[in-house]
């Protein structure tokens, strides 16, 4: 890309050469002539970069700068087009074993080891990894990509542009057990997953089949490794869940919120719409929270959580305190 | 099934008409007349099933109603039959690669892709599912099935209808080490993984191998996705552990405990017979966890911790209450 | 191995019998005459062991005894001669998908079910066991073990006598997403991941490849299973971190930090040389962690968390005082 190209599409204010020729980003540090780098910060910047994307008023020293309201984002806009995810020719590996009931669709690419059971349909330029599993009754809508050794379970539906990294688990028996006496006799998990459009999944994360309905990740819904979705799940649109969190059966993240590692979601609860769960938080059953920053163990609102940290800190203090008026009392 | 026969299954007093045939089990929101749906609460209830399962006093319209102690475990279990896991029909894939000297029973389905190593021994009826990988002298009772991807290393055992879901690997090395000067020397990982009867594990568990010794997982004990059962953790029967956990080496869990999800269990611990863990707790090394409901980090009884939970919130009180002593002490 | 070798190996003192052969080891209770066997303690032991290594002055019946500083190190170090890492015979399975343009060195045993992609570099002694996929310009150096499953991908770099246990996934994209007004638009994921020497990575562990430039785990560090470690993250040498720990972007772990199970590490944090974190911790955004012993959520030394649990446990009696001082002073 040209650097003019670069500024109309992210609609910036061009300073310096518009002819440079860009043909990758970089971190500021190891750009070179042809990168585009990117300054988030007000300090002067020194780099080799051909091209900055940096805020109005940054010192920035490139053969062309763009001034843009949010550099981090014009950078990932223009990264897209320049580092588009790897799309292999389309070909079905001879290895492959694929149902003859299976319906795939153009410009598809299916790697080695492969299998794809019956009554599944493939759409249009999808990338199936080597090593990827998908069961029978599978719908993969468009352009959506498996990276390796991703499974499917049967029954299960993809939009488009979905991307599953690798080892990611889709349409797994959610755990529901009733007690007998003497053993746990298994609560029927025959329901299915539904994955909408332009939903991430990272690697080795986990999706349980509802129990009787549905679980259901919304559209453009962005989630890390590691994670685990329990049975009946609803997860609203544009939803982020970073690594190694956990939600369990039945809950409802509402569009818009984001939710930090490490974090527990009990069954049954509700997050609303414009909510934020700090790392390492919990929410216990049947909850519902609100709009806004939460922290803990269980969580409360984040103010509140700095608070009584600073509280606890003290506590020795407020022991001392007491220990001293105690003795003032007796004297 | 025909409703006397559900009613007779779950031995349940059937009210209406007895010879309704019943497909499936399905929730009472989404039920039609084919389906069996249950309700727990007293509230009368509203659908279309053509069966419910209610407890005795609730008031349910539907052309059959069988009133049971707990419906829904009664559910379940008539689920079990309407609902049985997926059976392929016996049959070895070509492209599974399983060494000569392996014993494989009656009525075995073999997938895509599989390997099985020397001397291994496949029990009657057994579904191995694409992609899973067994290494050698591995023992798997009859009626088990491994769904995709799953890894069994060496010289494991399984007992019969054990269930393990995509993508859980069984006997993979324990984490230890010595510290020599200036390296880690691995402490040997020689031992196996002794999987008893009925037993379930979710998507993605790993589940280590005894470091000398073995691991055991105890007969109908249950496993959800993404748990941690490092090197010579013996788990006892019907033990219920929830997605996320993690219990490190040497750990003993009793029968009948429940670990609910994200839950740490460190090394050399013993949770007690009846001991129920809340999510997100953590027990710290070589700690005895006596029965009963114990949460929190470290674990302390959970009436405890919702004293403490309490007293928590009121710290900013106690502490204008030390304001006010000391003021008035020094008026 | 005789008993004198043994000796000569660990640099103990051998007193008994030095001609016994040895040839596995086990632990104290399920010893036979040809164990190595170890005790750490200075209980008097009763043993079927050939050969105990023992620290000295420890009262041991045994025909062969070996004294040394550290038994349990000695017995690894000899465990490492009596149970080397299995190595299959070098062969490559014909159903393993290579492409033409990978070099391949000699003793490489790669199992069946494997693809590797273009221009990628086996070493020599290399094991790439069944089902691991490992895609285009993979370095992998001499000597490493792939277990079954193990995902590597492009661009990737591993050095030499590195272990991956079953499905890994190396070189998976980083979560990072910037906000458009109604969509999340993906930074680039175009970096790679350096694993170096001696590396031994658990079950199921994720380590994502850098944005822009590299993720990096330093020689000799040991990871343990369902570890996720981010976009970014440089990790010295000789670091230990346990099950189900994550560490998220751009993190610095230095040499020789210890990290127990469950913890998390938030971004752009740095773990100073020396530093030990304590199970089921958490260290927020941006914190430099000194060394010694740490502990809680977020981290304190460990001194002061244990003295401020202490005080937790005993708020209720702060709060009886106060109530008793109130009362006093209306009296």
């Amino acid at each position: 890309m040209k650097t003019f190209e670069i500024a109309a599409l992210v609609g910036g204010n061009l300073v310096g050469n518009g002819e440079l020729e860009i043909t990758h980003g970089a971190d500021l540090a190891d750009a070179c002539s042809l990168s585009l780098a990117f300054s988030v910060g007000d300090a002067s910047v020194e780099t080799d970069a051909g091209c900055v994307l940096a805020k109005a008023g940054s010192a920035v020293a490139a053969p062309a700068v763009i001034y843009v309201d949010d550099p981090r984002l014009a950078f990932s806009i223009v990264c897209e087009i320049l580092h588009p995810p790897k799309r292999l020719d389309p070909a079905i590996h001879p290895t492959a074993v694929i149902s003859p009931t299976v319906k795939i669709g153009d410009g598809v690419f299916i790697g080695a080891h492969v299998t794809i059971g019956e009554g599944s349909v493939i759409g249009d330029d999808c990338q199936i990894r080597p090593g990827s599993q998908i069961g029978d009754n599978v719908t993969i809508g468009s352009g959506s990509i498996l990276s390796s050794n991703v499974i499917i379970g049967d029954g299960c539906t993809l939009g488009s542009n979905v991307v599953l990294h690798a080892g990611v688990v889709i349409g797994t028996d959610g755990f529901g057990f009733a007690r007998d006496k003497d053993r746990y006799v298994k609560f029927p998990q025959i329901g299915t997953v539904m994955i909408e459009d332009d939903v991430e999944i990272g690697a080795n994360t986990c999706i349980d089949r509802g129990a009787l309905g549905e679980t259901r990740i919304g559209e453009g819904t962005k989630i890390d490794n590691l994670v685990q979705i329990a049975h009946n799940v609803k997860i609203g649109k544009r939803v982020v869940i970073a690594g190694q969190s956990g939600i369990a059966g039945s809950s409802v993240i509402e569009d818009d919120v984001v939710i930090a590692g490490q974090v527990g979601i009990s069954d049954h609860v509700t997050i609303k719409q414009g909510a934020v769960i700090g790392a390492k938080s919990a929410v216990f059953p049947n909850k519902i929270v609100r709009p806004g920053f939460w922290t803990g163990i269980p969580v409360q609102r984040s103010a509140d959580y700095l608070k009584q940290a600073a509280l606890l800190r003290n506590l020795e203090e407020l022991r001392s305190e007491i220990a001293r008026l105690r003795r003032s009392g007796q004297s």
